[in-house]
């Protein structure tokens, strides 16, 4: 099967019915695009289709490759200014602005975010779009945190091997954060971090979560119920996401760029893929094979 | 300390800036206030007030007593085709009257109720209120299942003792729900009822725990993720939730007459207590001691 | 052009893409549908789609015919107990679903309904399935009343020749609203009613236009500012409305039955509808010319 | 009657219950105070509450006095970085916080703003601070527009003495708007700023009317129903309106100092109140009476 969902390109084609897009147009690609006709769609939840057609998500292939076919209004007409990489990054953008859309994160609020990889990365920056004015990276590498304060953050955090209680609340300590965070986003998929979320975000407060992990967790379900606090989930992107990614990249307010750690030719994929499993960089960019 | 904060009475006395109540009124007593001046309270979230007033909360005492003290606003006076037992019973059924309204039913949903306890009872009355056609009551008593289907409940269900997720699947064929329940409340604070919960919600569905429980439970937390669930807590009730309570049993909407197994005398109020706690029966009333 | 949108029938082909449905199936027909890619269509609010295919509004011919075809997520199966004559009376219960519910109608609620024409009638009866405890309908033909009172509406009141202001005050007064009714629903689009509706709405409640009228009329404005009142506008039907109307009839909350007036033959078609505009009647229903 | 509702001070003396605040502490002062009672205020919106304590509204006197007696919690603790002067142009800028909230403005959106006044300017800082990225400031005096253009617009406008539906179709056209701006807020009160306002917006889209005028006016109101607009009220400031307008001035994300034109002694107040009326200068500071 072809791999990549994230990716642009430019048009070289276009079917009879297509008119915002002309050959020659270059294009971010939303890779999956959905059913239109079942109750989420209809609904303008098109992530929660169930006959999504997605890149990269089997039976489907992914965009890895020198021609992609996709549906015009998944095509997002790059401005000027704004590169195929950057482009290309929409999509972890994207992700990002649904996950800060469901924290229904607003000027003014405090938010965490666990987790400094692609993803989280990019909340704190969306975050910061949505007027955060207090935004905390937590990871266990420092030289993420590092990078997330450079980036978006304001402030960065390293848990302490304790419990989820006890690190919650040496977050709204450190960080001055009254009864709790406004918003907490887990991006990282660890258990402990999911812990430490639902201690750290205050009464009424907003928990999305973002990232993969396991399963099952153990859970702290009674601070949930007595703190009213709102968990949610976030699934891929919908309705207006990959536009706003778009926007907040073309008006400046979200330099993905900074996230590029390398570009490499089409040839050198492999060795792409495993150079960033091992944890060398934050996104290497494969060059097409119709690109010079 | 004393107990009780299901209670009405009978006005004996007001002070002087008191105006929308007089001696002899009969009214309902919503048995918590707050602080009215944080920021929970400002936001019209008072059930969240972190200096809250509530009756046999240490270190308050609670309402079973010959006189009790409360502010005109959290007083619901009574019309006359209500009676003082149905007053007091406005209590369990703001409770769930909040989980309701946390669970964002509308008419035409399908609502799956964990547990057919008091609040479980009136949380599917409530539902059925808000325009639910499909409501599922959930407990592995039979005996309390009967009285939810002729209470309230459209349907009813005994859980097997399988996974969360085999339960869930099971519900979901039984009572044709399609992709799931719209929404699903736990008012059982059961493990093996939560992770049901979950399983059952289709996506995008809402999940409110309202019961109580252990601190620490096996959750699916990636169900919860990749179904955009949104879970919530809920916590005792807050604007607006005393009064639908009023309205809706004035209104002949709700009858909470019919959870009233037994009413006693003030003397015998331990020995109540005592025999609900053996399963006795669901509400026993206790009679003030100014009573006949 | 072919005149007709308020349509159910019975399946007598379908094409090879097709899974829900087969020849013989009832179904109520939504009798537009929309482009399924533009902004408005991905964000769930197909109502808004500038390309909609609608019926009988051109270019597009209407349903009065011995055939008619339709996508199948526009076509809603009957339940063998909903008869094809409730399935065409689907229409204007779904426009009455989708101002009810732009109109953010709550369990217990007071709701003013202007206008006492199909519409305002269904709304009363959808406002009642949403809970609401006083329904007030509002009408200048007293025997447009006597049927809502029973109908749907709780209480009824005829306006008279005064201002905007006095007739809303006099509601509020009449009907003990206390501040105000929480929602106005205009299903008259006349000027005096528009006018009233915002002054008997309570501060921070909600007015939805539905009715059709005077495309400029004074309106005051101010009222609006400082009651800081919700209007909103409500336009056809959109995600979820035909199917809540379904449920509606199917599950016996509204009986959109009463509605009809008469059911004449396809080849009277003509003669109906001048009775109707003549005001004789409510509903008349006109056979398909393949229907016996 | 004392005027004066845009005030800061530092605090001279503290009850005995006050636990937040001490003598020496520099505060802005919320103008008005509610009952904490009403239905309203429990709910959150103390701005709709019947029975406000606000400053120089009769009965009540204003804050332009030597001293002033406020509750503990409409007390602002300001920041040493935050001058009294700023603390005093909160109100204002609550003003624009509360209509920007009304607006629903989220990130990448259209604003269009009427009126380049005091609150028309903060309206076009807040929508910046909540993210829109395309902000037109619309006004008749070309010296107010080129303030706005280096306030917080991206772009200004003048309309043209033609109808509504021109100047609207016009704005659209000039600024690229598609559809129609996502939000328009009126904070002029002008009877044809209004109409274009409704012509402007895109379907489906949010007007606010924030500014005060004639009580009555010629308004579309088919263009709001068949654009299915969201209109709304917005009065005063309410629940964390003062706090954000605060955190937005201490963050830097408004800066309100360019707002004042001139710092008059006290004496010299009734001048200042005269030339502003006259057009000169946008906010003009009073010094207290204790002040140097």
């Amino acid at each position: 099967m072809v791999l990549g969902h994230e990716s642009a390109g430019t048009v070289v084609e276009v079917g009879t019915a297509v008119k915002t897009l002309k050959v020659g147009d270059r294009v971010a690609l939303e890779p999956g695009y959905p059913c239109r006709r079942c109750t989420a769609c209809l609904a303008g939840h098109y992530n929660l289709c169930p006959d999504m057609h997605f890149a990269a998500t089997p039976p489907f292939d992914g965009t890895l490759a020198g021609f992609y076919s996709s549906p015009e209004d998944f095509c997002y007409k790059l401005p000027d200014h704004v590169t195929l990489q950057e482009g290309a990054l929409l999509e972890p953008l994207a992700v990002a602005v649904h996950i800060t859309k469901q924290a229904e994160v607003k000027p003014g609020q405090s938010v965490v975010v666990m987790g400094a990889g692609p993803v989280g990365l990019l909340c704190c920056a969306v975050a910061k779009a949505y007027g955060a004015t207090k935004i905390i990276s937590v990871d266990i590498q420092p030289t993420r945190l590092e990078f997330a304060a450079s980036f978006a953050a304001t402030h960065t955090w390293i848990p302490a091997r304790v419990s989820g209680e006890e690190n919650g609340a040496n977050l709204v300590k450190e960080f001055d954060l009254g009864e709790g965070a406004d918003a907490v986003i887990d991006a990282s998929g660890a258990e402990p971090s999911i812990q430490t979320s639902i201690h750290v975000v205050r009464r009424g407060g907003v928990y999305v979560q973002g990232g993969m992990g396991k399963p099952d967790i153990t859970f702290p379900i009674m601070a949930l119920c007595t703190k009213e606090i709102t968990a949610k989930g976030s699934f891929r992107y919908s309705s207006g996401d990959y536009a706003l990614a778009l926007e907040l990249v073309a008006s400046g307010k979200v330099d993905v760029k900074r996230l590029i750690t390398d570009t490499v030719r089409f040839e050198d994929a492999e060795a792409a893929f495993k150079s960033v499993k091992e944890g060398k960089g934050i996104k290497v960019l494969i060059a097409g094979p119709n690109e010079k």
